[in-house]
């Protein structure tokens, strides 16, 4: 306690020993100037002594000047006694000195600054206004049962999902939703099938477990699935109202093949329909889900739509995995905070979040435009557009052209930030041609700046070859 | 006509509807593949809607692939669309009626009618007002960094840890810390070594990862750790300041020995340090930590000093260790929500936590104190007390009882909840003398009748064998 380690048989006093300890950690910063010690009372009973002991001590650091005390005041450390500031002994960090980023384009960036903070201040006050103390127990794995039921709605509205609120599994983000799929679909011997390119997030804790993978080419439809219908597969994950990265729609007749296909071969589609809030042009997509609820386990997430610090995610499970599912998230780490899921409740039910996404659709459809017309300005028709009927980013293509490591050096000492589409494939052959530009976090002219930029740097490393006007 | 009903005052727009129908209908195979849809124009007068509308509808189906059009020919259904939907047919719950529970002696509950709610509302109220639109960002998988550093002074004050923030890992709950250090410290070939009895917790993650267990036997001091002198071991978890269950404190030299061997065998040592704040009588014990950092990892958890939902725990990692952990829980659910652990950074800062556990500490001592007498009252000497210095628990053995499956069912049905130690252990033969009784969240008068039922129901079934006074 405090710093205070004492050894009963020693030849110098308790009362000695204690005070030595104290006037240790003075001196070291360890209890700061000002800081208030404890009572005599409570630092005798926390180390077992008598309150004598303790009083000595004290008297002995005060009478050394190490402390101050007042009538009736607790005693406090005086001032100006700090002498060793305690070593922090970090590793030597050689960083190269770099340019700093001028025009970040990474994908997936809400614009926070345009996040209703007061309003969703409001829901937090109300909803530690209204927690019970039973609500600061655990509550198991499932949810927060209310929240379940909003979103079950917010699916209706938005989605024109029928989903029954005992499916819906809150969870700590999409990501964790995928770390657990990981372990919960794993079979001996099958693959997860993943499309290339994707987000490396689910492909990651494949790897990491030593998983089976295997890969489905995309073109501009999004996955190509006739290549796993010969294979062992325990599960398929698709991005499909918005293919991560390049953007593309799954048509229904890829969507029905996909369907019979893992009924005939048993195996879980995961649906990842991670920015389908933000369509700006044609109609809205269905989910797979849609189309058959016992076979695809489908993922949304608030990061986006709300904030990511936010950690509220959720995943619809057919019956069969519940149970696999909540003893796997009881062990993992129980359950999400209760606070912030009662305000999300909330927010949902007064449907703030119906307005927050309205006004963010424009938003963004704006920057979208703006993002297009200034490409279309500087590169003219050397670039073809993917994906860019929604979602937080456009994936452009270069037709000829090669994104290396060397030209993501150069974007980077030129202050741009983007990244190729290659780093998202399986193997880095595939798609050489195409950047990614993310844009709901830049301004209008942070976005103009930024392609200028970009054409600047990708005029010169293409040496005449491509035909700008 | 066509399987079509519109509902005028739906929600859903007329369009959409008339979409969600047809789409319905060739999933089902009611509309056949090639089968040449209605023009918009007949369309909209068999509903009696605008002809936009069904344009509308017709569009979505064009997007989603469900109908394939050719300039001047008719739209037809596309290919390969009919699949049969699968019938869910959920599984009947049977559950028993059963006498609700009067007196549950559950383990490790906080009372948590006495947490300072209205403190922690003021301190949450002010981190929302603090928070800046980049802290809604995602931080990365170490933690507020804010909360690192008052966690390094708690440890000083509370514990006496010379503990450097950077090596602080926030997470969500001891639970996850466990989780995480499994896939961390896992070594091909090599065993986990558990104390038996022990919490279910890191043992079943363990289990699940179908990993090596070696069971360590449990006496009044804790551990015997003989038993992992000649294996390959990976990892020792232990309770060391109150061992759990059975509330042995560890004494120094097994504990030098225990670091001796780690560093002999090389491997790393979880000390699990879960309600050492709860300590009634004796000196303090110091953690393992604090005799070699480098071969420990130190996990606490706030969801005992302060509430279980708020899902706030940590660790003291070594530095080999620290850049895998940060892989492995950016893929996991990449950090906790940022919004709780402002306000716990805030809680420290002012020493709200100092007060509050001197204020369970006296309370919780009341408990237990109302606890050891009301045992003693009844069951006079035929019982021993463990591990009753610390915690919200203690374990009471009955020499020559065996509390076996027939006993606890028997609780049951008089509205009793107690726990048997031999849940918890390796072998069910171990400790079957022997039940638990957490006290933490019970009134003194559910105390006192709670023992006063217990002892009638083992009086009952110990058919006179046992000397009660």
């Amino acid at each position: 306690m405090w710093g205070i380690e004492l050894q009963k048989r020693n030849k110098i006093s308790l009362a000695r020993q204690i005070f030595l300890s104290l006037k240790q950690s003075i001196l070291m910063g360890q209890i700061s100037q000002g800081e208030v010690l404890p009572s005599t009372r409570e630092l005798a009973k926390g180390l077992g002594v008598s309150r004598n002991t303790v009083c000595d001590a004290y008297d002995m650091l005060l009478t050394e000047g190490f402390i101050v005390s007042r009538q009736g005041a607790p005693s406090h450390v005086a001032e100006g006694l700090h002498i060793t500031q305690k070593e922090v002994v970090s590793p030597k960090e050689h960083k190269r000195e770099r340019p700093p980023i001028r025009w970040d384009f990474k994908t997936g960036q809400p614009d926070l600054s345009l996040f209703p903070w007061p309003l969703w201040s409001q829901m937090i006050r109300r909803a530690t206004n209204t927690l019970s103390a039973q609500q600061l127990e655990y509550s198991g794995p499932k949810g927060y049962e209310p929240l379940c039921e909003e979103i079950a709605h917010w699916l209706m509205r938005s989605r024109s999902m029928d989903v029954n609120p005992e499916d819906i599994f809150i969870t700590s983000g999409a990501t964790q939703a995928f770390h657990l799929l990981v372990d919960i679909l794993h079979k001996e011997g099958h693959a997860f099938a993943l499309e290339s390119p994707s987000h490396p997030g689910i492909r990651t804790v494949i790897q990491d477990r030593g998983h089976l993978l295997q890969w489905m080419p995309v073109d501009q439809q999004g996955a190509d699935i006739s290549c796993i219908r010969d294979k062992d597969i325990s599960t398929v994950y698709v991005t499909p109202s918005h293919q991560f990265p390049l953007g593309g729609i799954f048509p229904a007749t890829r969507r029905a093949a996909l369907i019979r296909l893992a009924s005939e071969k048993d195996f879980y589609i995961i649906e990842d329909d991670y920015d389908s809030e933000f369509r700006y042009s044609g109609a809205p997509v269905s989910p797979i889900y849609s189309m058959d609820s016992s076979r695809v386990v489908y993922v949304g997430t608030f990061s986006k739509t709300l904030f990511p610090s936010l950690r509220i995610g959720f995943t619809v499970l057919p019956k069969p995995l519940q149970a696999k599912w909540k003893h796997y998230r009881n062990f993992m780490d129980v359950q999400n905070p209760v606070l912030e899921q009662v305000a999300l409740t909330e927010f949902l039910r007064k449907r703030k979040m119906d307005k927050h996404i309205q006004h963010m659709r424009r938003v963004y459809a704006e920057k979208r435009n703006v993002l297009l017309n200034a490409i279309e300005h500087s590169f003219s028709n050397a670039v073809q557009f993917w994906g860019d009927a929604s979602g937080l980013h456009v994936a452009l293509q270069f037709p000829g052209m090669e994104f290396g490591k060397q030209f993501m050096l150069n974007c980077r000492n030129a202050g741009i930030r983007i990244q190729p589409v290659s780093q998202y494939c399986s193997v880095q052959d595939n798609h050489k041609d195409k950047l990614l530009t993310g844009y709901g976090h830049l301004s209008d002219t942070q976005i103009r700046e930024g392609v200028q930029a970009l054409f600047e740097l990708i005029a010169k490393n293409s040496s005449g070859s491509l035909e700008f006007k």
